[in-house]
């Protein structure tokens, strides 16, 4: 297989895009070509408006990962970063404080947001930025598309005891004020995606999709990175008809997530918060789900009894990415499922 | 006298400002009140949009120096400041890539940008950031308001010698293209000030001027600072007709000026390169000018005879301003050349 098609979120999904091109570059991975091209598409509804700045905190996660620019240790954002700029902003009283806004990160924010603002769409804009980024390092074998050119926001309503201001007990907040500020830690009710119904499948999208020898699932959060690329109109239709087999990995082990609030908002959308759960949340496409197989820890192999009773292919092996050679046999792995 | 309003640009007027307070204080301005109240017109032609943010130098300058913030070495710009911005947007290859722009000062920008965005006027915006710098410090003793709140914008022609870049052998660039890209190096022909024919003073300018006890032209720039502020439509007008003495500071002191660009740029519009050439130029109120009086640097003494030929006060004093005792001796000399 030549075409790999990833559909991801932040910082779980860029670990394992770059397990996956290491395992494309020592050539470990099963029937997959040394010269495989990997089209990312990435979930662009947490990204975020903040102090006149367009900030897309998944493409980024992305581009600074596979591109070398992370902070290896925060998992987002830029390597030796500073933060004049937040103090600064945080000096001025300015609104929200709580982002995390570094000074090598704005370069990037600045340049995108110039960029929108005179006329480019996002996939323009990511296809400039990535030509520092990704370009130099992988040529035309890695492409980064965001989901969708349109605004889209995932936002969550959240309790709120403080009636005095949230007469009804509860508010709506973007979801990076949900994660970044109240960092999960009270009960959501809900996700709304504002502007996903409306939203077009951003350039590319669909044939990456529709073309592909293979299309993963990596072990994303399946409601607000998932769910939402596959909430874009004609994007779930599109993994359910193309002839490329589909696997995902869970980014659920042992009933809880890595890292992130997978588990909080499973809850809040009424999901079991098991490697199973979002299996079958995905379900198989024999079923109308989006799957052909899906990929357990070794941990969860208890649950593959009842995704193969729904038709799915299911294997349970160490999931987690502690370097990119551990990394790349997950993709193996997976890959195997389907193969 | 408690209303003094100053006509500033950027280093020279702010430092300048900087020892009118020290000697308000100090209260060793003769005749000056212990609470008089200082209002600064601040020149905004260098103002200029760049990588999408509004910067505009002359008022920071004046707000920095004033607010303590300022790199005292430099003369602009913030104190202890860092540049990952703008190494990073170099790194992407955005142009302009000669651009001062520091870590710190990018979140003034970013705070005036999206405020104007917002559809706040400049004045409202500069209110807004005095509030962090100017207020806590002098209450409503001082006030910095831009000269106008329309956009306007000085540009200089320059002999341009690549004809496969500029075929009539000229080019036009802005202000801050001129003074830092080309360091006003290159010949300049002519200024023009885009918009400023067409600007409207800024809420509380004409008043100020009204109003006031005491007009001062600091040693600023008389071509690109004091020159575009008299330049807003009924600015001049206002200058004439006040009540208040004016009284200006010559920013040529044997010849040439202290720090700046005023040689290359007097001499652009045809106007003598000296003390007396300057204070000509500005004219006496008497003759249909700004000034009632104007003081030269101790050296330029042998110009005096040809200002008080034209109807101006005048003196030589030492005008360095090495530090705010100094400065303040200067204001002092100004202001006794008026009562």
């Amino acid at each position: 297989m030549r075409r790999i098609t990833v559909l991801s979120g932040g910082m779980g999904g860029a670990r394992f895009l770059k397990g996956l091109l290491h395992g494309i570059r020592e050539g470990t991975l099963p029937g997959v070509a040394g010269d495989a091209e990997v089209t990312v598409v990435a979930n662009t509804a947490d990204d975020i408006w903040v102090h006149g700045l367009k900030v897309c905190p998944d493409l980024d996660t992305v581009m600074y990962t596979l591109g070398d620019g992370i902070d290896p240790e925060r998992g987002w954002g830029r390597r030796d970063e500073s933060w004049s700029v937040k103090d600064e902003l945080a000096a001025y009283g300015v609104e929200p404080t709580w982002f995390g806004l570094g000074d090598r990160d704005v370069a990037t924010h600045l340049v995108r947001t110039q960029m929108l603002d005179a006329g480019y769409p996002l996939s323009q804009v990511t296809e400039a930025l990535c030509r520092r980024w990704l370009s130099p390092r992988f040529g035309t074998a890695l492409r980064l598309l965001p989901m969708t050119d349109d605004r889209v926001e995932t936002h969550v309503a959240v309790r709120d005891p403080d009636l005095s201001r949230s007469p009804s007990g509860r508010r709506v907040v973007h979801f990076q004020e949900y994660w970044i500020k109240l960092r999960a830690a009270v009960p959501a009710e809900a996700v709304v995606v504002v502007g996903l119904d409306e939203a077009t499948p951003g350039p590319g999208v669909i044939d990456a999709i529709t073309d592909a020898d293979l299309v993963v699932l990596p072990p994303s959060n399946p409601v607000v990175s998932v769910g939402t690329i596959l909430g874009v109109p004609r994007v779930r239709e599109a993994v359910t008809a193309t002839a490329a087999p589909v696997v995902g990995l869970s980014p659920i082990i042992g009933g809880t997530h890595v890292r992130g609030m997978a588990e909080q908002l499973l809850t809040s959308i009424g999901v079991e918060v098991s490697a199973a759960g979002v299996g079958l949340h995905y379900g198989a496409r024999s079923a109308g789900g989006v799957l052909d197989a899906w990929l357990v820890d070794s941990q969860d192999a208890g649950d593959l009894d009842r995704l193969h009773e729904t038709g799915l292919a299911a294997a349970a092996v160490p999931l987690l990415m502690t370097d990119d050679a551990a990394t790349a046999a997950m993709a193996g792995a997976a890959i195997r499922l389907v193969t």
